[in-house]
């Protein structure tokens, strides 16, 4: 996790520089660097970001992020989060578009805003939405529906919904990612991926509940509806694998099976464990083979896999297929299938009412320069 | 359908004979042909059957049945349908175990029943369940669970519970297939794989109860929860293609979509049809290929998948697994979800109270020895 906070930003001298530029849009300042107060909010900032040039590489570059134009939301980052969605992408699992910025998990505040958004205002305090609530779309209307049309994750388009980007660097076009972007001091987004939060929520850690804290503890709570007493297995603990087993806790499982340094397949010494194979599993790594795994992990009859990871392009889950009538289920997740706008807001809420508890997700919060320190981290597991 | 009655049996002249046996048991007589009214059932009763000696053939022959030993229940049948699982068994697609005795959708009337057997007694009506209900094994005992591990049809080892089998012909043993055996006569199956019903059930159309109405009309109604205003697709017209129509009708959904003669993938078409896809399809064919379009065709945030048709051994349901996170559910469904002993015999009370109609679906009934003819109108598509 990655806090871009003032004192740090001031400190390290290097607060961002405020340009003219074309759109449109009201702004209001929340920092030193911030020229006005109110107004048009049509000026260019010049900030730090992090951009992707290419697979595997992160630069820290001084960056313009345009104002935003209408329907979008210019957001002064606070913190963000690293996700296992950012890692495929800096890897080229996804189909990017680079160079992009990449980040989905950000907490910040509203610096301006472009002409007919009516959501928030500047000074608002927001989380960016990977998966938005557009309120429009089919899916959006559906009682059910939760993966928005307008999202831009797959495909990515890395674009905003004119087709254009909001940053550039040296001149060149810098890709959005997700229509977030978040490991930046300033991003620009559409206000259907801005859900408003309470005003008393802490900027640092709350990041986490933009996706990886919902994703994990909902895909338990509310997608599988975990039952007290059943049986889970979760593959991959990472920060969503840590959140579902906090879900699966907070809905009566005990117990929490650790399956390290194993000799033989997975799923085998899961079904001698159970004997009948679990009432639960969920992937949270986002490997074809992992989510065969916990496929064939389930009790052939009532078991449940819920399939939260995201595999790489072009890649195939082959199920036997004869098997398949026995009664299992397979239920891929996005955002534990709650509407985002609506729902976010609440588990802040339930977060400042301390009825969840994310602390143990937050393993380390960094300066936003210190992005390599933080992967470094990411990758050697300490997070 | 076929159908045995007594009328047909006597008029042909082939009513079966009665031989003294070693095994246990209480029979009673139920026609002209039982020699003895009371008692020990300990009597090989011979009769008529279709055996398959190998893949695709089946011949009409005169068999031995053996008395039911204990647990198990001798059944003198009334009809029989011919499901798609059966034409699968014939054709070897499944594990069978050849010469066997197909069949699994029968009606009857119960001849004589083994030690212990207490559910039951000669004379009831009953109809039998490829998909058991043994009352003891975790899937039963599983609030959720209905796919019985007392089930022989996943593998199939073409035996009762102690590794025998009750038919022989020319002094060779026949197997059974899925421990229920129904183009026969007589047949042996086990107590938890009958289920009594009404007394007033009429037996010529009741054996449909037994497998196809509840596998379709359940999978819509109580697997699939169809909601009204749906929009459904179904794969495979066949008998359980039509009973889920049937669930679906019943469910609120008005429209049904017929895709044939295409010109373009059939989920291409659908998508175009629907825009965004449909909120449930169903697949009752047992193919890959179509169990993939009917996957393709759901929505992709909230489109569920009902898997009803089995597939051949070894083979793949391969699914682009980058796509399966937003939001999809694939799930498969063997009778409907529900526990068969349990409630089979409520649907059988429904029809009675004419709350649901059949009759649709029993195109055809035919006398026993017209079994070929039957499977010759199965599969010019006439039945
Ligand atoms: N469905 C959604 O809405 C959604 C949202 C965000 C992220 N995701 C996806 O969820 C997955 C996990 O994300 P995360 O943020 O928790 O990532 P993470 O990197 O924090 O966690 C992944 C964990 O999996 C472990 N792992 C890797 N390979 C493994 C293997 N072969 N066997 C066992 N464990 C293995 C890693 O050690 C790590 O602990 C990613 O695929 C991500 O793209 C999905
Ligand atoms: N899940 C369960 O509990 C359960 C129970 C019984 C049967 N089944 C299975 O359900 C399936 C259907 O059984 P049924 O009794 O209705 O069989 P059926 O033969 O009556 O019906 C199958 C239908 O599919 C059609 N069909 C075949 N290939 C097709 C294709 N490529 N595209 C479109 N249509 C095609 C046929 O014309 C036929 O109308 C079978 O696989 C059977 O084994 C499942
Ligand atoms: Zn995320
Ligand atoms: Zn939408
Ligand atoms: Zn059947
Ligand atoms: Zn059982």
């Amino acid at each position: 996790m990655l806090g871009a906070a003032e004192p740090k930003a001031t400190a390290r001298g290097q607060a961002p520089t405020l340009k003219k530029a074309e759109g449109g849009g009201h702004s209001q300042g929340l920092g030193p660097w911030c020229r006005q107060k109110t107004g048009a909010g049509s000026q260019t900032i010049t900030c730090r970001a992090a951009i992707a040039w290419e697979t595997n590489s992160l630069a820290i570059e001084e960056v313009q992020v345009a104002p935003p134009k209408a329907g979008e939301v210019r957001i002064k980052l606070k913190s963000t989060g690293i996700c296992g969605t950012d890692d495929h992408a800096l890897k080229g699992l996804f189909p990017m578009h680079f160079p992009f910025i990449p980040g989905h998990e950000g907490a910040g505040i509203v610096e301006s805003i472009g002409t007919g958004v009516s959501s928030v205002k500047p000074g608002d305090k927001v989380l960016t939405l990977a998966i938005p609530q557009c309120r429009e779309c089919n899916s959006c209307l559906h009682l059910k529906g939760n993966f928005c049309e307008k999202q831009d994750v797959l495909p990515c388009s890395g674009l905003l919904m004119d087709g254009t980007s909001r940053f550039t660097c040296q001149g060149k076009k810098i890709y959005h990612s997700f229509r977030t972007s978040t490991f930046t001091e300033y991003t620009v987004v559409p206000e259907f991926a801005v859900a408003k939060i309470d005003d008393a929520a802490p900027m640092d850690k709350i990041c986490l509940i933009s996706c990886v804290v919902p994703t994990g503890y909902w895909a338990a709570v509310h997608s599988a509806k975990v039952t007290p007493g059943s049986i889970c297995v979760v593959f991959g603990l990472g920060g969503i694998g840590s959140a579902i087993v906090m879900g699966c806790k907070a809905s009566g499982v005990t117990d929490c099976l650790n399956p390290r340094n194993l000799k033989k397949p997975v799923q085998q010494v899961i079904k001698e464990m159970t004997v009948v194979g679990v009432d639960f599993a969920f992937e949270a790594i986002g490997l074809p083979d992992t989510m065969l795994a916990a496929w064939d992990s389930c009790n052939l009859s009532y078991g449940v896999c819920l399939i939260v990871g995201v595999a790489p392009q072009n890649t195939k889950l082959c199920l036997e297929a004869e098997m398949i009538i026995s009664g299992r289920t397979m239920k891929g997740v996005c955002l534990g299938d709650y509407k985002t706008r609506d729902c976010v807001p609440q588990l802040v809420t339930c977060y400042l009412q301390n009825k969840i508890n994310i602390d143990l997700l937050a393993t380390h919060q960094l300066p936003f320069d210190q992005i390599h320190k933080a992967f470094e981290l990411y990758h050697a597991g300490k997070v």
